[in-house]
């Protein structure tokens, strides 16, 4: 055994019991109702790196504080290393579809079941293992670190590019490390080379001043539920293009190449769809499954709400009608104007005696990476290492906004380096991180960081 | 003063204070966890029945009891008149619209704000007292009574067919009443020559086995929400006629002597628009409103329900999406028929994708009258000489399915004499029913039952 695989064996059971306190903090960002919690969540994982061996800052912002963790002692002239992650999860709702609770961590079948298992606090609390285990075997890091960790990264973001842009210079770093993606599968690891952007509106439909009796009133008073329905029903054509004036405007069509290399992996979409559970898939005519996930952009329903949803039948003619409706970006789109197309659109299709209105939640946008040079081929190696299989080259449906910004503001290249597996159930219930990836992940992310000093020292 | 306008003036407070523990019992019969409420509603009618001068039983049914009043002692030979009402009520929700608690009964400007006060506990209520009044004033009654009150009107009324065809002796009667609808105007009481039926569904759309994040799975699985959205949208063409196949195969055309009564009556539109307080009013092309409301069929979403609806964006591609759909019906259509309309309709133009389910709730048939000879002659009688004005004819958008049961089971006609007024919430926030109407009404009642049964003896 390795000097890490020693360490990590001896200290595995410390390891879990900790990343386990921390899943149980319920540091559900988007709700104020779990301030407290969020708070907490970041207080504890200050502690944990100062455990580790750096000194750690609770930084305030007008919401959920940054933890900033730091390590500067391999000196001015050594490269430094930004590692970034979020300790803020999803809501756990459905409630009712876990099999274990969201915030009581269970391990089944090699599976760490609970909210932010994969999404993101397992894979920023590798990080914060990996420093301890690296100082620990060395008594020292191969380049300075700096740790950022947020507390807003599932609601969208509001307040880290105004911190980074105010600490930039403390900031400062040769290259970002993100682990907050996923493997392309088990036991083949992966380098990200895109992430879609996201444009988030809540569309609110109103009609009369209450709701109303669906008898009395039916047949003559607008009905905003069926009104947004006829609304939505708007936002697709028959071939599943988005049907929104000016959409594709802005979206840059790939490669031959990059799409060839997509068409190339190890892809079973029988597999995939049997993991998903529906009756079949659908999306965009003309692309891959693969394609219509990583580089071309959607419009989706997030979410539904109008009228009597309870137990039974009311008959009541709702006064209001709302939809959560987001939208995957691709390169060069940008939320503001999608959000503002959104808009444009639904006001022309808007039916006749209801009021509509597009309040934008939030956005990022998307971000494309050129894969190749000597900091892409360190993260290969490392990866390569710990899992004895190269990694493959993938693009990511989800968004991590930050990662356009950091390499704007700190001019420094991002590397998504994830560790999670498909069908973990990120933003669903049953999340999950295998045992395996925790453990090989901090293994290779100790590799990662001396690849990485040394590419840039070279 | 009349002698009955003499007894309600002294007892108008314990009249009211007695409303006001009939309101405050929430018995909402859609609820499995107000059961118990609704068999206290039930239990604390009898009493009431029992205080009046009548006997009272609570006769079960496989859900909420019938309670079941009766005064016998006219004789055999004298007329018998059949009183009907429920003392469910609909859920309250939303209850952040209320601006007094439902179950807290509350009188402002003149009206009682409370669930139940005009559908129907106030109404039923009315005729307690009145039968209450004219035993107290003359000792007897002027016809035998049969109250049957249920409390599953709000859910269909699951068990009252079986139970009145199981007691049809019991319960013959020459004429029924049922006081569950409303006056066309302050000061204008009406009789009613028309209902309309109930097809009332849930429409359940799943795909994928449970939520997944929008952003990994977001443009090749489908998406129930918008696939719902897409469906909903075809049940209505741009002519608001609704588009399913087959659907108007059974709608009778009036005849233009109704069309032409509907249109001389005195209806505000412009005052029904503020009212309602939606930005305008819209339906079926080439039908009035007052038509649009009682005698075209609609088709309305009553509620809709997908993915994550709190606060904040949450990225989630909903595994399920539900919608509430019910169709008010007019003659000669049948809710079991287009309920199975429904479902064609739904299959032919559901994507690709996803699965569709759609639940009958329930239904009732829509009922019309000859809205003329001695018994409406009565009413019409005892109407004015209460109110001071003839009453009109008008139908009822909503739906009172037990009318049309009540005829056929029983052989009796069925009378709709009603004291809510327009605008007065029912099966919304802030329903009310006026004080005035409360007092007018219990006297109309004692007057109509002697009309009633001058014009039965006669």
């Amino acid at each position: 055994m390795s000097e890490i695989q020693t360490f990590l064996a001896a200290h595995r059971d410390r390891f879990m019991g900790e990343l386990f306190e921390f899943l149980r903090i319920p540091s559900v960002s988007a709700r104020s109702e779990h301030d407290s919690d969020t708070r907490r969540s970041a207080e504890w994982l200050a502690d944990r790196l100062r455990d580790a061996g750096l000194s750690a800052e609770i930084m305030e912002t007008p919401k959920h504080p940054v933890v900033l963790g730091e390590w500067k002692e391999a000196g001015p002239d050594a490269p430094t290393l930004l590692i970034y992650g979020h300790y803020d999860v999803q809501p756990p709702e459905p409630l009712e579809e876990w099999t274990s609770p969201p915030f009581e961590p269970e391990i089944r079948d090699g599976r760490i079941y609970a909210r932010g298992s994969a999404d993101d606090k397992g894979q920023l609390f590798m990080h914060v293992k990996a420093l301890e285990a690296h100082l620990n075997i060395h008594g020292t890091l191969p380049l300075n670190v700096v740790v950022v960790a947020e507390g807003e990264e599932e609601i969208g973001s509001p307040n880290l590019v105004p911190f980074v842009e105010q600490f930039r210079d403390r900031l400062a770093a040769d290259v970002v490390v993100i682990s907050d993606s996923g493997m392309f599968d088990e036991g083949l690891p992966a380098l990200l080379f895109s992430l879609r952007g996201l444009a988030y509106c809540e569309i609110h439909v109103t009609a009369a001043r209450s709701d109303l009796h669906s008898g009395a009133y039916g047949g003559a008073v607008p009905n905003p539920g069926m009104a947004l329905a006829r609304m939505l029903a708007t936002l697709h054509d028959a071939h599943g293009r988005i049907a929104i004036d000016g959409f594709y405007d802005d979206v840059l069509a790939w490669d031959e190449e990059t799409r060839e290399a997509i068409r190339d992996l190890p892809f079973d979409e029988e597999k995939f769809l049997a993991g998903v559970g529906a009756p079949a898939l659908s999306g965009e005519e003309g692309f891959s499954t693969l394609e219509r996930l990583w580089i071309r952009p959607t419009c989706e329903v997030n979410g539904l709400l109008s009228g009597y949803t309870g137990e039974g039948a009311k008959t009541v003619l709702p006064a209001r009608a709302m939809a959560k409706v987001s939208f995957r970006l691709v390169p060069d789109q940008k939320p503001g104007r999608v959000a503002e197309l959104l808009r444009t659109h639904l006001e022309k299709v808007a039916p006749e005696g209801v009021r509509v209105q597009v309040v934008e939640l939030h956005g990022g946008e998307p971000w494309r990476a050129n894969p190749s040079g000597p900091l892409f081929e360190a993260a290969s190696t490392a990866l390569e290492e710990a899992f004895g299989t190269k990694p493959v080259l993938m693009g990511e449906g989800g968004s991590i906004p930050i990662v356009g910004d950091f390499e704007k503001v700190l001019g420094a290249p991002v590397l998504l380096v994830g560790f999670s597996l498909p069908g973990c159930n990120m933003h669903a219930p049953d999340e999950w991180l295998t045992v395996d990836n925790f453990q090989t992940g901090i293994a290779s992310l100790t590799r990662l960081y001396e690849e990485l000093a040394e590419s840039l020292s070279g």
